[in-house]
């Protein structure tokens, strides 16, 4: 019986709805939730029709549906609020004290302006994509004199997808190296990364979780042993502390986690909002 | 002197801080502002350092900063409430409601558990960043069968981009296909896609800014020419008609805009919260 369904209601794509709610709903961690996102409801109409799916559920479940929305127009957020749920809308609750404090009317407006600042946005976030990958795991070091940071690190302790975060949330641009066996065996960082050495940032993880990576990759492989795992993680670290390169151990950090304490370490800009 | 300050201060990365106060800040085209990020405040001690730089800026510019927090701690928060500014938090102003309507006390625990959740919420993403970079741009057909949904498109309409955000955010396993003058030639989808039509989904673009697009990548060639990028977004569009394809015109739409509509059209399922 313990559960409740929960609406994201949306002007755009429902992702700012989406994450004030899930945020919110951690709190509540004995209850289970179902989602329903419900992006682009631009008109009273289409809002009409949302009320309609809302009362529907309350009727059928006999709770009240929890309703997270970003609605800017008021006449909209006039009609989902007859509906039969609890109404969290984010723009009624903090446009008033903005507006007070700002001394200034907000504008009302669903959506940008799609303007020359949203193309360079846009472009941006391209550009850092297509560079992430281009200079992902080590192809192509002369890409390092582009790269704001260079991540490095074991096969599988998260560089590449948290290259590609750095780039399409941010629009940063984040090249990774792989710290492999010719590293170790050579003891020593290659001469392209010790030239670009302040813009180099590690990533280290635990044994046991990176041997369960890498052993659904190759199984019962000397790659994913834990004698090589083991190996691999501790020279990495000793070049880390050798070259006094800062680095987060990932094990028990989400993406967002990882991309952000490197921001905060690093002082590398957003230039990206979110 | 139309410039305020902006702090986003979280227990966390300060992503929702940022996303919440973004949205807002956008109501209020007139004002510049300044951006100030600061994550992991998970201490009263660290929240009175925070304060201490609030007051700084308040002092120096004249005005109160604005601070965007997402605080779960009510001792934490009532630190920040102290600073000389308009501080606007996001649990405080959503948690009262719902505990009211949820019947129930909210956890008040900063962080999330960092459970079994959270790895199975990891090893998605990851597996479908993988999965993303492995199926980009037609490389392996036979990974078709694992997609969720198959973009198509011309060069340089979106393709890439998007599949790594709908990896990255909503764990969804997108392939991608580039339509090339070969398919235009042979005036047909190729048999691989032709076989799995109800997962396709099309990108467009206008002609314009595809050329501009294109252009800076390979400037007066044959590949940027207005002639060609007109005669690709043809024949493009042609066989989406032609196979009842549904597709997105991303001239104007953001990487956002572009995934929450192909997951809206098709009915695939976000895997993952925000």
């Amino acid at each position: 019986m313990n559960q409740r369904t929960i609406f994201f209601v949306s002007d755009q794509t429902g992702v700012t709805a989406e994450t004030l709610g899930y945020s919110l709903l951690t709190q509540f961690d004995s209850i289970s939730f179902r989602h329903v996102t419900v992006p682009f409801i631009s008109s009273p109409e289409k809002a009409e029709e949302v009320v309609r799916r809302i009362n529907q559920v309350a009727k059928v479940e006999g709770t009240k549906p929890i309703v997270f929305s970003t609605l800017v127009q008021d006449d909209i957020r006039a009609v989902i609020s007859r509906g039969d749920c609890l109404c969290l809308d984010f723009f009624d609750a903090f446009v008033a004290p903005l507006e007070k404090e700002l001394k200034t009317r907000s504008s009302h407006t669903t959506g940008k302006a799609h303007g020359i600042q949203d193309i360079v946005a846009y472009t941006r976030r391209i550009e850092a994509t297509n560079f992430a990958l281009a200079a992902d795991d080590g192809a192509h070091t002369r890409e390092y004199d582009q790269a704001e940071v260079i991540l490095i690190g074991v096969s599988r302790s998260g560089k590449t997808p948290t290259s590609l975060y750095l780039a399409l949330q941010y629009g940063v641009f984040a090249a990774n190296y792989p710290l492999t066996d010719e590293d170790f065996e050579r003891g020593d960082l290659p001469d392209s990364l010790k030239s670009r050495r302040q813009k180099l940032y590690g990533l280290t993880i635990e044994a046991g979780r990176l041997q369960q990576i890498r052993n659904e990759r190759r199984p019962e492989s000397n790659y994913s042993s834990m004698r090589q795992v083991q190996f691999e993680i501790r020279e990495a670290l000793a070049l880390y502390k050798r070259y006094g390169v800062p680095f987060i151990d990932t094990t028990e950090c989400s993406i967002e986690e990882i991309a952000s304490t490197i921001l905060n370490d690093t002082g590398v800009s957003r230039h990206l909002r979110p």
